[in-house]
């Protein structure tokens, strides 16, 4: 489809730190989101699902369009021509990848341990990034991280994030931490704790996590069913 | 821009109904929602302004993008050949209008009051409907409305939806049937007024309905200052 294109904001969860898988250009030195065009004849969603199992090797992904990014000057020209150049490709002025482009916003959660990045013939690297450590990407890349992310904090009582991103045996603190790198502030550990067990969607496990230099902390799971239930009425009670 | 248009929901509240601006097509006995699309240079958020402004008379606007519909068979291309041709018009095969489109969702909130339904050229007219008449509408029309409308009941806890909907003094039966409306349930009277009140967001004023059967209800208004401070919070307490 002409001048539309899509974007994909992956995010995962590993080591208490919540990540982004990104691309690094090739004849730039820049990141960006895995993207990419949508055939003539393929649902927008499938093209999604076609860009995300290409970089992260997964087809059962949780995956939603979030927004629709559209300013007029988003497409920067100059920057086009000149890596295009660096490549030893010579662009014409004409060309339709240097026409204006709106493109469509989805975000995935994805179990890290499942991923294998993989960069596209337009990269060089791909690589998840700390969400703390990315200040800079191509274009409105960063725009569009930070929308997905405010969608995911408006969404943490209506999606499976916590069942999305977490692997199937977790610990409270590691799902406290998830919560907290997401609406970015702090969270007591009691109230925490207190709330996610009231909810009555998880299993606390017999098995406690072992290695670590404190008492070990008890393995939870989620109780699949009685978590989609719960997202239903909304987490916080709903009407 | 081509392939690409924009279709909006409008959503006022008029005698305890959620209500939706409807057109009806020339040619074609069929309703639609009101949409346009995105020149060249435009701004996607511009392009609903202005269609918003076109149809309803109204500039300031609570507008929100929610979702992009992207199914490759959306458009009937010939239900459009046959509404053009009952319009004397002979349309080419290839006409850029018979191509794919992709539509970006808009949802918007009006004070009913001041809105004057205005057709647009390819419309014979431009109408309210209650929400519950309407059953069929033009292409995935009524698809995009669901969407809307699922969109508003996950936001209701976060966008200011009362506020846009209702004239600046409701009752609180008004507010309650907008909220059960919305929500597509009945909820309970006291539970209601003691929840909305908790939140401190409203004002009771000194006046009351006059001109009702029953004990004349009191008037409210929003303190839209308090209102918008416990949105960001999420009205149900939040994390």
């Amino acid at each position: 489809m002409p001048s539309l294109s899509l974007d994909c904001v992956i995010f995962g969860f590993h080591e208490n730190q919540l990540k982004v898988l990104l691309l690094k250009m090739k004849n730039a030195d820049q990141w960006a989101l895995p993207g990419g065009f949508i055939y003539r004849e393929e649902d927008i969603e499938e093209a999604a699902i076609r860009v995300l199992k290409e970089r992260t090797g997964i087809d059962q992904i949780f995956l939603q369009q979030f927004h629709v990014f559209g300013h007029p000057q988003r497409v920067d020209r100059k920057f086009h021509i000149d890596v295009f150049r660096k490549g030893g490709f010579k662009i014409d002025k004409d060309n339709w990848i240097l026409q204006r482009f709106l493109t469509v916003g989805y975000y995935a959660l994805v179990d890290f341990a499942y991923v294998t990045p993989s960069p596209d013939p337009g990269s060089a690297d791909c690589a998840w990034w700390d969400l703390h450590d990315i200040h800079e990407l191509f274009l409105d890349h960063k725009n569009i991280l930070d929308k997905a992310l405010e969608t995911l904090r408006l969404q943490l009582n209506h999606q499976p994030i916590g069942y999305n991103l977490l692997p199937a045996k977790f610990t409270m603190p590691e799902l406290q931490k998830l919560y907290e790198t997401i609406l970015d502030k702090k969270l007591d550990r009691r109230n925490f704790q207190r709330r996610m067990t009231g909810y009555g969607i998880m299993k606390k496990l017999p098995e406690t996590r072992k290695g670590g230099a404190h008492k070990a902390p008890y393995l939870y799971s989620f109780d699949l069913r009685k978590y989609r239930k719960a997202l239903q009425e909304g987490l916080q009670g709903g009407w």
